[in-house]
């Protein structure tokens, strides 16, 4: 059974934002072995809307679309469905009452228009939202299934998987569709492809992508087969072949990302850090402190922006900074000695450089970046120069800082 | 003239890509006064493209197809095109030598499929590409133009911009289109709507729609005119009407973030401010030094998610966390006044809470968070609960901090 996505929003027409629901909804159908040939995306316009679901009909078993389920008069999907299919809309009891439930545990009035989310095309189900008020609704039409979806993804996605995904798994043909994604940290994109080519060119099962984003080479592989286990027996058997090739350059086979890879490490060899940081800003401390129950293991951050801060909070020496300024080999040192000391954590790192845009110097150009790390053993010192914007070379000097932990502790 | 962008590649159609392409495109296009209406994404197959691409003639004047020019076999594009169209394909002699030229520059055999990229349908015009091999194609054929694009951002961008563009703008109706975008905080969705609905509701031209994003709510506004001053007067006309109804919950109109906003007051009044984040982990310190120039009003961050590290750095006493636990009103109000002491800034900002999805309790339950802000007229301190997953958790209590700053610094 194949699959079309219809993105519904005047919003996702504009220059500042496309639509990424898609993305969450393409993995969870191909896992199911449900592939998707067309993703269509329209504006909030009853015409537009029709002409795009009509066509969308024609062409495709399955239809699901999202947005335009919330409760302002821009908000047509449910009404073009219902049209196009010939359903009326009634209005749901049990969905009235948990609308105005919700908004009574919240202590505010409901607006009137709130009731337009009770409505549902005859015949149609509604599926529970447990994250808003606007339900999703699955609908039977003539050989198509028809599924409107939320468009905010916090709604959007643990609806698909508590209720969609069930009901579509016995519907589907059964053909199983596996991925596994190596994630690389160190090399450069083209030397990770030189390294694999050889071994997944002959291969057109699984199919294998190389996608190069911020500070990691992700190697993706995709397998299909009539059964889950022939499926992983095909990654397995390309798979283990490329991680080889790329050794302890993968830090990654689950998707984790390197700060959570970072954290398992923490917990298992039971140490702890702390950071101080200049140019990224509290960026480290924030990606080390995404991970749930990353306080085991995270003792604190100190964002030093300014000199005076690095002098009293992180215990950098003034005449260090003075003789050899903020952005140097030594600073970085004694940030994460400093910072080390000052929480009595096991490894303490240490962050400066010269983000930019502005800032930069002949001596010291932007994107210059000094990483420093501390423990029992001593204390490493790199230099990075990275290309790019302010947010690039933030998120750059943190992946390797996270980078050069996972390393420290690996060994 | 509206337009229809079909994006051709089976790689868009996976979890990992997405087509980035067109949010260029259509930046460039809104400011040639035309609209995009659809987009649509199609993967590399002949039957699948052939479909695509009759819908779009049917309803969209100028339809732009970008990818699938490639030298390789599933590189369908200029051939669907040409059938579709009932157009032959010919080969140009000057395309030919040029790719031809290519390689010999290059030091490498020719492939012969290359010479794929020298053909072009007849009555098609070429669009020279400096910037790789497939060169752009413009056709236009009984009422629709159709413009053939490269998929690479790099070839795709510079060509559009030096050939595309200037040909559009003698096509294009002349209409021009401004927007306008209201970001609002500290009111949910429904009740901007209530506010601003029976304003909007009369008028076509704007547009308005109202998008829901993590602690912000957005309210576009979108005029067409013949001329930009007309098309600026149409969305003033609406829009002040618009920003007086929502007052001061508006915190920008030119597309700003809050910590942007933020930053400009801060240095406008010549104030300084330092945080102490608990459950934000940095995000509070990461999203104000996000700001380029930021250095100037930023002094700096502690990252207190031990106890030790609250008493030691943030200056909290050890007695007050024994009292009322580290997430509580008075740890929140000796988190703000003692990083505003210990850096002399203007403004002190403290964190504490439970971002979880671990750690809460019937007394402080996930989503539990004190926001304190103090400076020279006192200590002000909020309680907020959250509802969500630990990241916007976290995302929402750095937003109604800086919206605290914000408020305080205006006033």
């Amino acid at each position: 059974m194949d699959a079309e996505i219809i993105a519904v929003g005047s919003e996702l027409l504009t220059p500042q934002h496309s639509d990424t629901n898609s993305l969450f909804l393409t993995e969870r159908l191909n896992n199911l072995g449900i592939l998707v040939r067309f993703k269509t995306i329209v504006g909030d316009s009853k015409e537009d809307l029709a002409t795009v679901f009509r066509a969308a009909l024609a062409r495709s078993p399955l239809i699901v679309l999202t947005g335009g389920l919330g409760p302002t008069e821009d908000d047509l999907t449910r009404d073009v469905v219902a049209e196009v299919l010939g359903r009326r809309l009634h209005e749901v009891a049990e969905l009235r009452q948990r609308i105005q439930d919700r908004f009574a545990r919240l202590g505010r009035p409901m607006p009137e228009n709130n009731l337009r989310q009770a409505q549902v095309p005859e015949g149609g189900e509604w599926l529970e939202n447990r994250n808003g008020t606007a339900p999703g609704i699955w609908i039977e039409h003539k050989g198509n299934i028809v599924v409107l979806l939320p468009g905010p993804p916090r709604e959007l996605e643990p609806l698909f998987d508590a209720t969609c995904a069930p009901r579509l798994e016995r519907v589907a043909s059964g053909a199983r569709i596996r991925t596994r994604i190596y994630k690389v940290v160190g090399l450069p994109e083209s030397e990770v492809d030189q390294l694999i080519a050889p071994l997944y060119r002959p291969y057109q099962n699984p199919a294998t992508t190389i996608l190069a984003s911020l500070g990691t080479i992700e190697v993706h592989l995709r397998a299909r087969a009539a059964t889950e286990p022939e499926a992983e027996a095909r990654l397995a058997e390309l798979g283990d072949k490329i991680e080889l090739a790329l050794g302890d350059h993968v830090y990654s086979t689950k998707g984790e990302s390197l700060e959570e890879v970072v954290g398992m490490y923490l917990v298992m060899r039971q140490k702890t850090v702390a950071v101080a940081e200049s140019c990224t800003g509290g960026l480290l401390a924030e990606r080390l402190t995404r991970i749930s129950g990353s306080s085991i293991y995270f003792l604190g951050g100190i964002v030093c922006y300014s000199n005076e801060l690095k002098i009293r909070c992180a215990g950098v020496p003034a005449d260090l900074i003075d003789a050899h300024g903020a952005v140097s080999k030594p600073v970085a040192q004694a940030l994460a000695e400093g910072v080390r000391a000052r929480t009595a954590a096991s490894i303490g790192v240490g962050i400066t450089g010269i983000a930019g845009p502005t800032g930069g110097s002949k001596d010291k150009p932007v994107g210059l970046v000094f990483v420093a790390l501390a423990d029992e053993r001593g204390t490493q010192i790199r230099e990075f120069h990275f290309p790019g914007s302010r947010d690039r070379v933030r998120h750059w000097a943190t992946q390797m800082a996270l980078e050069m932990v996972r390393r420290r502790i690996r060994d």
